[in-house]
């Protein structure tokens, strides 16, 4: 017979305790073993969801995820590792540009990421436009580029933190993902997997991100910073608005061409402005006084990701065809626009093909949208305000529909809102 | 594709929102088809375990667990009928003598019961203690016997609300059972599908019940009198102290016995207290003007307890034997007693064998414990307090520890408690 009870742990937690170190491991260590069932699990996060865990809990669960797997080792480098995460927005294409902008720099990079799902794109989705492109790479392959290349973007392997994978997968059809512990441990537990000596949080906040309030997405910093720190890795949090789109692509292949044009010293100033900002901090964290401005306009970083894209096998110099179904949205009045609504964007880009309702689903490379407008701009009638991107016209007019709502107007100059809130760093709790 | 997503539903009740008449009978149908899954049924059991379910949500609720299988056809009895249930408590015995009772008395009493889990006993396994009794009848069978004896103690078949049988087995093993509206339409779905016209509910509160707090038991009580109420099953409960052991005997075999001596107008005075008060309450209901105390003292109750139990097959004049490894504990110190704790006095009958750890488990007719002394008793060193009987000297070893720290002691004599609290209607709310 266990030790433990999972329904009398369930029963602890339900009614506000806390677990033990061991009954934590016990726990989870079973869970991934297949002896206790998921209709427990579910049951014990949907306790974790209303009680919370507090910073010893969540250390050693966080602490049993990573030891449920494998430990990328990032120790024979010749240089300091730094990665950045974002918690995930409409239009965020930084990882594209920032990896080898940052490698470029000096440092390496492993980007080891995710898929979308729902209204937010994710980052292999977007790379895989690109022909040839491969996401899957072996830990040697992962070395390998890191030291020669200096940047890699490829999936997180199944050997990083199994524990949270299956976790994660239970969370998302059980109503569970939103929670500060169980986001922030998931998160964390393949991010120190994954061996990298820094790492820098993009924790986005507003109407495009899964933080909609400032205190929450402060409380989640904070507690990521927190794990980070305490695991050994040099980590910051920036909080950065999500109420617009950022930059003006939403889509796969269509961020990959404006991703091109920052990494070449041009595009949007927004995308520009926190790719810089995220980058300073990356090379910061590990020691390297270099300024990432010089290295886009100068050309470097844009050498570094063709060679990073060639290497997984992608053809860097391809042009990248977007959808045939194509229209733009023209606006039918004058006036300023006080809002760009991040999560109507998001949506259109999903239903015009650009993500998945279901980890099984494929995506469209070239489906998406283009935003022409910006929260303050003062627009004409008739001026163009979004290029619509799809394969067909079921998909394009369900993109449509999601963007009737997406601008808000003002006769006067709406205030505008900074791009960068707040720096979170270990002491700064 | 289906109207309701069960994710959306899981999300609306754990943020505190309403499900609809129709969200609810989707997710309650498609849970007993197989169609949604445990893992997410009970995170929205843990949600509502949280976030509770309003009294449109509750009747919603209940009307689906009872339209989820058949109804008990009683109209064609020429009785009224009417039936008790308990919440369940340490050495209650009550339904074995109320049923003949109140059948004597001239309504027609359908005991549809469970079996015992934990540290109370079920009132099957107390009459399997009679040799050849069977619990298990078709309702053919339970009607006819209504008709001709007036009272049935029998088990709840699988027909009636099977959506609680499935709903209840999950519970158990995912911490969600202490919910007022879990429990209540737990209850009441297989209480109005049993077809009863009338309904009593002895609401347990106190050490020994699963309700440990009044205000608990208060809201259970009168959220299960609305239920009832609201599906026309004229329904009160009583709230009554469940901090001592109810009568001396806690078992299967040694409860007939002192039920026997109840029935036969004898036993010991809060059982026969007890037993009247709820019988007033069941003749009442169904407006059946009749002493029930006489009905004790003069025979006739016992004359259809005799009559139900030889109708199953039992030999109602079989003589019970305890278990054969027996002990008595004795007092070592003169004093008041005041407190029996009736959680450890339960627990020691569960451990000398007379309950169950898990379905599946066999118990024992003979095992089980007789309390000597009551709350308030003056004792001297040496006079007996327990009589234990157990199958095996390792049984009765464990039910000695159990009783260690029953018993609480004073110089003075303790406040004595009442036996029975309130009274709670459809008009008391």
């Amino acid at each position: 017979m266990s030790a433990f009870s999972i329904v009398d742990l369930i029963i602890a937690k339900r009614n506000g305790g806390e677990l033990s170190d061991e009954a934590i491991r016990w726990a989870l260590d079973s869970y991934v073993a297949g002896t206790i069932a998921d209709e427990q699990v579910s049951a014990l996060l949907m306790a974790i969801f209303f009680r919370g865990l507090d910073d010893r809990e969540l250390a050693t669960w966080t602490d049993t995820m990573i030891a449920s797997g494998e430990r990328l080792d990032l120790t024979s480098l010749s240089r300091p590792s730094v990665d950045k995460h974002s918690t995930g927005g409409v239009g965020d294409k930084i990882s594209l540009i920032v990896a080898p902008l940052v490698a470029a720099c000096g440092a390496a990079v492993p980007q080891l990421s995710g898929r979308g799902l729902g209204h937010t794109g994710g980052t292999l989705d977007k790379l895989e436009a690109i022909p040839g492109w491969r996401a899957v790479l072996t830990n040697d392959e992962i070395v390998t580029q890191l030291e020669t290349i200096g940047a890699v973007i490829c999936a997180a392997g199944a050997g990083l933190a199994p524990a949270d994978r299956k976790l994660y997968a239970l969370r998302d059809v059980t109503g569970t993902v939103e929670s500060i512990p169980l986001i922030s441990s998931s998160i964390m537990s393949k991010k120190i997997a994954e061996g990298t000596n820094a790492l820098v949080l993009d924790v986005k906040v507003g109407r495009g991100a899964f933080m909609k309030h400032y205190d929450d997405a402060r409380r989640l910093a904070q507690t990521m910073v927190g794990l980070g720190t305490r695991a050994g890795v040099a980590t910051l949090a920036q909080l950065t608005n999500m109420n617009q789109p950022l930059g003006q692509a939403c889509g796969n292949g269509i961020e990959v061409l404006e991703s091109i044009e920052v990494l070449r010293g041009g595009g949007p100033a927004d995308v520009r402005e926190l790719t810089i900002s995220l980058a300073r901090s990356m090379l910061q964290l590990v020691g390297i006084d270099v300024d990432p401005a010089s290295a886009l306009d100068d050309g470097r970083a844009y050498d570094v990701y063709c060679q990073m894209i060639e290497a997984q096998g992608g053809d860097s110099s391809a042009a990248l065809s977007l959808g045939s179904s194509r229209d733009v949205l023209h606006a039918d009045r004058d006036g300023y626009v006080s809002r760009v609504d991040a999560m109507d964007v998001g949506l259109a880009a999903w239903r015009l093909g650009a993500g998945r309702a279901r980890k099984e689903d494929a995506v469209s490379p070239g489906a998406g949208v283009r935003c022409l407008v910006r929260e303050g701009d003062l627009v004409a009638t008739g001026q163009p305000l979004f290029e619509l991107y799809a394969d067909d016209e079921v998909h394009l007019e369900r993109g449509r529909t999601s963007l009737a709502t997406a601008l808000t107007w003002s006769e006067d100059p709406p205030a505008t809102e900074a791009l960068l809130f707040e720096t979170i760093t270990a002491t700064s709790r």
